[in-house]
């Protein structure tokens, strides 16, 4: 692991969880064992890539060898932090919030829901998943009692910058936001902003080439 | 346009709809020319990728000049798709597909919603955005008699490849799958899968690179 220090360009860092669910599936198959051109083979990468990819990390393999499917699959979660048991928040009980605490993956990869946040006086004391949905006036308390790393966003964009700032005022680390606007705010909170337009484009893209 | 014949990477493909999204920004703020060194700082690439990715559609820059960023964000618009007044579907009226259903930003960029489906009594007959929601015994009927292209998966995994091949037979042309599981059905269709654990997964890692 000696290269770690090294900065990660963000690309590398963003195929990290696609080589992570692959290799999950490579180990629910009892496939202990992998070859870079089997791996790139699957995913459809080149094995070139799947190497200089892994070296940014320190390489993991072994010439000759292949890679040990369930070693790799660990370090990566390590190295994408699946361990440490981040704490969540979800921000918005609407159908979008409710979705993204149901899914059940989320809890799976290690991430604990602790609070859902909502405005709406109608939701309030409802409950997702066991999780009584709590008024935005109870946020900050909630925030300093326990531990919150992550806060999902599942609000619209009017209003989200303030919100946004609010929680990293409070030391959220990493706001996950779905609002479908570009977050500017005065911290150095980490920000993921998702843009599911962004997928059906793609797809848009590929019915457009072939018809 | 010459270089349209040849086949472009899907690499450079979901590049595009992020450009897309900037030039609209741009468009917005009556910017109405950009040279890719401008556009390069604003989106975090270099303006040789820029330059790259935009060759492989045949170029629309001019030396010196720069690009217009309306003539741009119409050519890509063109490109992904997004004038063919695409019709979706939803299968699926949970939260995340009442979500996707309500989610503004579909319709902003052409794509129409016709109808919603899903298999729970309770539900039909409800409305969401003014469409009523259809038993799934409604499918290939409506299918058969509204040009449908695109599928929008909104169902647990459990059961979806069969939905997914029942789309396919019925001429959809393209799956957007939010399932969490990898589609494998025998048809040419296009199948565009969501991972939207992976974005949480890339959060994950910045935060834990930072802490």
């Amino acid at each position: 692991m000696g290269n770690r220090d090294k900065k990660v360009s963000m690309a590398v860092v963003r195929r990290l969880p696609r080589y992570y669910r692959y290799l999950g599936e490579l180990l629910k198959h009892d496939i202990t064992r992998i070859s870079s051109k089997e791996l790139s083979q699957r995913m459809g990468v080149t094995a070139s890539q799947i190497r200089q990819d892994l070296n940014c990390f320190g390489g993991f393999g072994q010439q000759g060898y292949g890679y040990s499917v369930e070693y790799l699959y660990k370090e990566i979660g390590n190295i994408l932090g699946l361990y440490n048991g981040y704490t969540t928040i979800i921000i918005g009980a609407g159908n979008l919030g409710r979705a993204l605490a149901n899914h059940s993956n989320f809890e799976k990869r290690g991430f604990k829901l602790a609070g859902i946040f909502d405005i709406s006086d109608d939701l309030i004391g409802e409950e997702v998943r066991n999780i009584e949905i709590m008024h935005m006036d109870k946020l900050d308390e909630f925030v300093k009692l326990h531990r919150v790393d992550i806060a999902v966003l599942a609000i619209p964009k009017q209003g989200v910058s303030e919100v946004a700032q609010r929680l990293a005022n409070l030391g959220v680390k990493g706001l996950w936001n779905f609002s479908y606007t570009d977050l500017n705010i005065e911290s150095d909170v980490n920000i993921e902003n998702v843009h599911l337009s962004d997928s059906l484009m793609t797809l848009s893209y590929q019915i457009t080439q072939k018809n």
